[in-house]
């Protein structure tokens, strides 16, 4: 039961450690949003590529859901004396991986290649990759402030700007890491995590080839959005910024045509039949991931569903 | 009573930190070896700078002579970890320097200007200027490996190589950092450093403009080899391996036609009238720092000596 899962940072990282844990190494490819990557002090910083390999090798910090277990912030808090940017808080072990993966990078080495020494270190032996290997920047098209480099808009003004619109510089010229395309045509299923529709499966699926490949796959997805709102993050904000009223149904509006599939949260369970009219399958599911027990149940559950088609 | 200060690494920062000690803001200028310099993990990292600022701030490790008190390692350990290179020991503090520099190097600013900005946020008062804004870069000529880069030779193979030469890549391209050769124009004295005369005063001496702005100048030469030693690093090595027995007396022919004062340690005594048949004034002192007193007591000893030419 091959699966690829298309995952952002947090809540995607939790299913997918969910799915780790149901399945064996070569069942399970991730394909991860690198949109939201930059260069900050020299650094190449894949925030979300990070988040879904600690919380897979169990490094993260269980309580931000990002950066790592056990961490400390010497240098950060050294620069900050100096007069340097601190917003984007640089943690002393998180530095270590930006370090070594700007030296493999500036070494000629490409991005997944990095990911996978990475993984290596780490033991994490379900493949994840990269969308791309070339640079895909999410512009974040604000009213106050007009084009907005992601972390700008994400971390240093915490998402306080009002969104118009979203560019995924760059998607055009990109192409899918090795192997995504055939891991997508290999598998039974992708499940599309609870990310955020807007800013983490958006430019996976602005790469060009992989929208496409998933045409004619069973394709899941699960509402990152319970009650009308997302459990972190600005993605309900997002939808009523950009005239949509957030809630469960919006996201399945968004992935219709690409998604068979959709899991709801049991406190949207009314919208069930609206989301099936969409000609999908819909499930209601505890989908609230805050123990590692809730993630692989989730996983379990939603592997159940497909397998029960 | 206006001085220059040439200096390298950790010799050099300690008799900077004795003038500093006795010298006001105005009347101190440090011009830095900045040939040592080398990217590594992205970062621009400064050695010979970074000792000099530290050590002038108060902020150095005291044992070690390099690096910042109170240092921690988690980062690099880190980095261990993930099988990256470690053989340069960045400590937690020391980082935020690199990540700051390359921060405002890659946003425009030139070096002088970086060092500046962080002798400010170091509160150090008298000015430290590099050799150079320009890339010059010490390659070392050894019978093992041909040419290595400096870093490469000094830290990563801790100067095993037998040297055959050196050459200073750039430097025929480069000029004095801005304000170099009007501090050097308007002093009453140069001191020259106890730094590695090969590699650390070479260097500053190959960026055009500098060597001739010293003639006509007093230029006193602290010996950095004592009892035919050098206190720290591979000054005596090279000497040998360059066929030249090491003593300050080979270290005051080095600096025959340049220095027009010497100063011996007390243990080569024996060596005072030989250096003053080079046409030098000499005089013997304790010129080991092992103390932040002694430190100041040499470099006031250098003063009072000059003072009374």
């Amino acid at each position: 039961m091959k699966i690829v899962a298309l995952a952002g940072g947090v809540g995607g990282a939790k299913l997918v450690h969910g799915l780790i844990q149901c399945l064996p190494p070569d069942d399970l490819t991730v394909v991860v949003n690198t949109a939201d990557d930059f260069r900050h002090f020299g650094l190449h910083i894949s925030p979300d590529l990070d988040t879904v390999c600690y919380t897979a090798a169990g490094l993260a910090n269980p309580e931000a859901g990002w950066g790592r277990g056990g961490e400390s912030w010497r240098t950060i808090s050294e620069i900050a004396t100096l007069g340097g940017p601190d917003w984007f808080r640089l943690g002393d072990l998180d530095l270590a991986t930006h370090l070594e993966r700007t030296r493999q990078l500036d070494d000629g080495q490409v991005l997944s290649d990095v990911v996978l020494s990475l993984c290596k270190a780490w033991r994490i032996k379900h493949r994840i990759l990269p969308m791309t290997d070339q640079p895909v920047r999410t512009i974040v098209e604000t009213v106050e402030h007009g084009e907005l480099a992601f972390q700008d808009y994400f971390v240093r003004l915490q998402c306080r700007p009002r969104v118009r619109g979203f560019r995924f510089d760059g998607a055009e010229r990109a192409s899918p890491a090795p192997g995504v395309l055939k891991r997508i045509a290999e598998c039974g299923y992708v499940v599309i995590c609870p990310s955020n529709p807007w800013v983490s499966i958006a430019p996976i699926l602005a790469v060009p080839g992989i929208r496409p490949a998933l045409t004619n796959k069973r394709v899941l997805a699960v509402s990152p959005i319970i009650g009308g709102k997302a459990l972190r993050g600005p993605a309900a904000k997002m939808y009523s910024e950009l005239g949509v009223t957030p809630s469960a149904l919006a996201v399945a509006q968004h992935y219709r045509g690409l998604a068979t599939d959709f899991i709801l949260d049991r406190v949207d369970g009314q919208l069930e039949q609206e989301i099936e009219s969409l000609n999908m399958r819909a499930a209601v599911m505890e989908t609230i991931m805050q123990s590692v027990e809730q993630r692989r149940r989730l996983a379990e559950a939603v592997l159940n569903f497909l397998k029960t088609a």
